[in-house]
């Protein structure tokens, strides 16, 4: 059983090729909730979907998010309605998130809805909502105001100077049902490849999920977002430079550091393993750069191979 | 100017008839709201949609609702998804829910953005809500539960016997700006041929409006939604015989007897004009039918002519 700390497309894109190497039921993904927000009424959770339409393989690889044979009308009617339209909305993203809004309406947990889509998707993977209850990830931009997530990420595209981030709600958040028992339960515990501060922050600050990665840190191995100092997509670079860490391996594994017992690195980054591994952080040297599901598959079996590996009693690799 | 108490289809289309026969800004369509709802956390305005779209020139004519090149994108994968779909949103109109329910997510009063839909598809007459408060139609069914207006109608395609019918929140509400004063200032009052227990009964459970219509009487002209003993869409004819009224001309003219001055009846009820006028209400007959936007456009005229000659002071037909 593997249990994987997600985000968005970095995530998807490790975790369709973990689903390739290991039997999709005995993948379980924590997914990120923070980046949610309501738009035009409705129920919108950019993580939960890109991990639901990757894993289904109904993503838009060139595009980078939404679905594939993607139609606008609705959004060009709305434009055309002088509606807000920065928030681009697909005609078949919309049915899961009519889909969604209505069942949350119904009074239906976000992690039973997210099991219905994924399942009318055909995604055999479990996938979970770090939890059911309201958690937003706010920036507060440089020069002033705070903003939700996606008025920064989708609005501003990321391309601001951020001062500060928070989670609100963070500390009356459970962990949604399963997630416990999936981080607890696991052979192994995988931090996706996804930004440490605004994808994966947000989960380590639902109450219990830190702790838990903590006690079983042996067992938790990370995927570095950044790859020769800089992010492969997304602010995670410039965030980690602009909220005072270093954007590089070394910084992802400083950050890390009282989680995660091994840090996967890009072989870009071989030079930089040795300070990686003097912050007492194990460290892996891999092809790290998903272009392909065959690459994703190649470094989802690096990842087993080292828990297996950590599960045999190697010691650290240097 | 004018002002018109207007359900949705068969007033849209005396209303597209009446914006040919005199200056559209001198207009005011007072809708109903009644059967408003909201459906996959959308707010969905089906009389207002109607009247808009169809003075708009983007209705469907065929289908009889919702706008015409329409596409069912969102619709066909909600269905994939497993949700609910007999409540029909294509595409384009799915646009107008949007916007709207994201502006009164904003605090903007229903209204406002009555106004501001109406305006972006090109519309020129005054189209109000009846009210900016909530009214929601309810309707007991003779076998037993109560059901919002819209599970009744499109759900149950008014099949089903109704025990009674009420008008949730309307003790509550208060006209919406420019109704009263529309009501108020108006040379002539019309009475939409909409259905009057559900259509125009809403309108008239809003304090205000029906006291309104009352002191003005001798200026309301009405149009028989029934013709020869039959709505001509809808199931008004089947909840008048249920709800014990006369599915009949008769029947519209002892409701609105207390309200209106005139009602214009189809040449098909001529031979019960004088049953109408016994009532105390005079009785116009002309062709009601619009099969087309010249039969609304005389049909207009023919109400504009009975105002006419009663602000010249002509007595009773008869």
């Amino acid at each position: 059983m593997i249990a994987a700390l997600a985000g968005g497309v970095g995530a998807a894109r490790l975790l369709r090729g973990l689903v390739r190497v290991v039997p999709p039921a005995e993948v379980t993904a924590v997914v990120n909730t923070g980046d949610d927000t309501v738009l035009h009424g409705l129920v919108i959770c950019p993580d939960l979907d890109s991990v639901t339409y990757t894993l289904a393989g109904l993503n838009d690889e060139e595009r980078g998010w939404g679905r594939r044979q993607e139609s606008w009308v609705v959004m060009d009617a709305l434009g055309r309605l002088g509606g807000e339209t920065w928030f681009r909305l697909g005609d078949l993203d919309l049915a899961t998130h009519l889909y969604r809004t209505q069942r949350r309406a119904e009074g239906v947990a976000l992690s039973t809805v997210t099991t219905e889509i994924a399942g009318a998707l055909g995604v055999a993977a479990h996938l979970v909502p770090v939890t059911d209850d309201e958690l937003r990830t706010r920036v507060t931009l440089a020069d002033g105001p705070e903003v939700d997530f996606q008025e920064y990420f989708v609005r501003h595209h990321h391309a601001v100077a951020v001062a500060s981030v928070r989670f609100d709600g963070a500390e009356r958040c459970t962990p949604a049902p399963g997630v416990a028992d999936a981080l607890e339960r696991a052979d192994a515990l995988v931090v996706c490849p996804s930004n440490p501060i605004v994808s994966i922050g947000p989960l380590l600050a639902v109450p219990g999920i830190a702790e838990r990665l903590r006690r079983r840190r042996h067992d938790v191995v990370a995927v570095s977002p950044i790859v020769a100092g800089a992010a492969l997509r997304g602010p995670a670079d410039r965030l980690m430079r602009e909220l005072g860490h270093e954007p590089s391996v070394v910084g992802v594994a400083r950050m890390y550091a009282p989680l995660v017992g091994t840090l996967v690195v890009d072989e870009a980054d071989a030079t930089r393993a040795a300070e990686v591994e003097d912050l007492g952080v194990r460290c892996v040297v891999a092809p790290t750069v998903m272009h392909s599901v065959d690459d994703a598959a190649r470094l989802a079996a690096v990842v087993l191979d080292t828990v297996a590996g950590l599960r045999a009693g190697e010691g650290p690799a240097r």
